[in-house]
């Protein structure tokens, strides 16, 4: 799907996020739909996440309305049962079992509070392809990390890759909060550090206000390195360091994790969580850092959805890369790589 | 449609239901969409019920939204005047009549409260096809009969009629109510009794509780005899009987009538009927029944609108069929033998 | 789009009402969908209209959600900035501008209330082609003309014009308002004025009742004559003239101006204005007509977008066309003529 060649929509063969762990439990599954496929969630006796095909084989179901019967799922509309591992327990209307009659079942690894899902072969679910969280500043010692927010967006997830590479749109997008016009100025300059490319900005000598001034509880100049790691296919961090000018001391530190998950070749499960090395135990700044937070990804998501809408209005679509879309255009050259390995 | 094969929606010279007998008036028309087809619902100025083609030939415009005149509609675009057998009378710009200006009448016959409509050849319309209402106990001796519920659903017909052709499903869709899981464990009978196709099971001894045991006044062991008698294309009657173990003695009998009246291809117009021999002078008891019923079907309802949603959303639909889809296969291969004898 | 040809929609060299004067301001712009494109209006610190296209070339993000700097429009996303002309004047990432780093700038004209664009090639922008609104009786000496409504209309542009070329309409639609019966049983006559083609009636001796009787302020009988002016490829300008019976001597006239901006083949930016020669001074008389002009005009958007439906449920649009459909099939194939021109 544009931007992307045709056909292509997503690499299946990787970890995503399927949604946070205090959303499962033993009650009553959950229902996501991630790469274009239903899967119902939830979690077994001991404790264990457990990811189903969300859709029953007999007559289509949706599993994720149905019941959970100790370890397993009953489907809601014939009483099909079907343990953690996928298989099929039970059909109450006969005694054998067709070997046919099965779901597939999925890896998933709770690592933080994100519970990571592999849709691809299982044979290849390898957890050390999952982001680092030390490094990614979520599990690091020093660092107080947030789980912040669920959306469900209307738009082709490339959309929000190529909001997230370009952060020149914070100077307008979210100007007045996290943005200012030197962000939009300054140069990039892109790395590829194997497992994440970076487009970063540095800004000498930023006169801070507003939300970084209250914050990080500090007036006056700083050093301002900006920076956005791209670990393909879904995850995005987001790095801001503020140091006292032309030192290497720092004032402060947060990252903000954007998890694109996509749910159907247009729509998109957006996660986000937030992690900061200051004012740790202040639950005023983490009032302010949600609030401020929840604003600009309103913004985004609005963006996104605009665009998605403009996009389909176009008997064609069309675009005009200019010189800050490097980032988005690598990204996207990785994404397409992807998805043609696994043509 | 899927599951009937590409093109297969429904057959068009048979009985169908189009309303109940007290939505039809001499003063506003009813629209319902039947078979694809808009259609004008009303009654003349005898009383007698009209079906016109609910679109004007002139300019498109729905003749549902119109005046009654007496025994014609006045289309209310421009006045084009349709009488009941369909026949322009009046062109208010001018004095001549093109023959071709015409809308098609459809044969109607009001039998109990259920005004039922022959949307195909007109000369085929034989009124000994439409189902007995003695046999199917609307108006049989020692009944009482309720009229119960009208809906508009967003699935595929095929999707209900496979739904009630697999009364497994009472066990599970509606646990608690009027399922027990007794029903779907137990043995089924197709037998082909012309008219209908039956489903049977019998459950001896089952001890009753919650609804039927109010409504009955019994507390006990039964035998219970289930059936879902399926009158192709439309009607479902499902029969419950309850008896004294190990007799022929009744407790007490209900049935339920379903009809699935298509609307279009992938919505459907669903009436619901159900008639007891027990309990018939008391109010309570109707009332009791028509609240079970009414959440027993939101239930169906909520089932085939999720599971519409799940094909739609499959790149092909799919499904695994067991031995208790028996009476489902055998109904749909009778639907598609219908619709087959019509191309 | 049917009824049309395969393909023909609305043809673009032509002045079409893109809003009224009081809707643009420096403060925020707006947006409307006009022949298919997205257009943000606003105006300059002069107060000067200025349309652009509504997209961001760069990464298709809605100019009208963006800020107005000045003359010119900073996209809310990047930054890019386009000025009046179209001319993007900043990219804040980077110092030079790519030549084809533009929006169209569509040519504006104000005219009485009417913000008219020019949606085709600018050099053919003649401001001659605009109907002139002394002769529609908006600006006329003798004539008080209000802006009355705006509507956006999921129906087909032609069904819009074909209503108002069929004004037998107004007998069944409109009927105990604006419409008797008289008027769907007069002779029309069609007549072609150059820039406009007429459908004419008239009606000796009726007896004014109601609404014009009241507005008016006259009982008794009239000469009523009435005409629909259309002004291919976007007017209608429909005209009463009440006169003492068998003379010339006039009661009174009014003007209702319908306009029909295609906003997407499927939808309508709809303007209704007016004008009278009578009751000039009375603000009862003028809420009186705007009242009876809005139930007018919300019956025959209930109507378009009824039929709108009706013929996109059906599997062939079809019609039947009667003498009174003259007008109309001139009007079309004026417009087809139209479209045909620019291919």
């Amino acid at each position: 799907m544009w931007p992307l060649p045709e056909g292509y929509n997503y690499p299946r063969n990787h970890w995503y996020v399927a949604t946070w762990s205090d959303e499962l439990n033993n009650e009553t599954p959950l229902e996501r739909w991630i790469l274009g496929e239903p899967v119902a969630l939830y979690r077994d006796e001991q404790g264990r996440p457990v990811a189903l095909e969300g859709r029953c084989p007999h007559r289509n179901y949706p599993l994720a309305l149905s019941p959970i019967r100790g370890d397993a799922l009953e489907c809601g509309y014939h009483g099909f049962t079907f343990d953690s591992t996928g298989t099929c327990i039970r059909i109450p209307s006969q005694d054998t079992i067709p070997k046919v009659c099965r779901v597939k079942s999925f890896p998933l690894v709770e690592r933080w509070r994100f519970v990571w899902i592999w849709m691809g072969d299982p044979d290849k679910a390898d957890e050390a392809l999952i982001p680092d969280h030390d490094e990614i500043a979520l599990t690091a010692d020093g660092w107080r990390a947030e789980q912040a927010m669920t959306h469900l967006l209307k738009a082709r997830p490339q959309l929000l890759h190529e909001n997230l590479t370009d952060i020149s749109h914070l100077a307008f997008l979210h100007a007045g909060t996290v943005g200012t016009e030197a962000i939009a100025a300054a140069d990039v300059t892109i790395t590829d550090h194997g497992p994440y490319i970076r487009g970063a900005r540095f800004i000498p000598n930023e006169t801070l206000t507003g939300f970084f001034s209250d914050v990080l509880d500090y007036t006056g100049p700083v050093d301002r390195y900006v920076a956005i790691d791209f670990y393909a296919p879904s995850m995005h961090v987001a790095l801001e360091s503020f140091r006292y000018p032309g030192t290497d001391d720092p004032i402060g530190e947060f990252r903000v994790h954007h998890v694109v998950t996509p749910a159907t070749p247009n729509s998109i499960n957006y996660f986000v969580a937030y992690s900061r090395t200051f004012a740790r135990d202040s639950e005023e700044v983490t009032n302010v850092m949600n609030t401020v937070f929840a604003g600009a990804i309103d913004q985004d998501i609005v963006a996104a959805e605009a665009i998605e809408r403009m996009i389909l209005a176009l008997d064609e679509p069309k675009e005009l890369l200019v010189k800050a879309d490097e980032h988005s255009i690598r990204a996207r050259r990785w994404m397409e790589r992807l998805i043609e390995a696994e043509r």
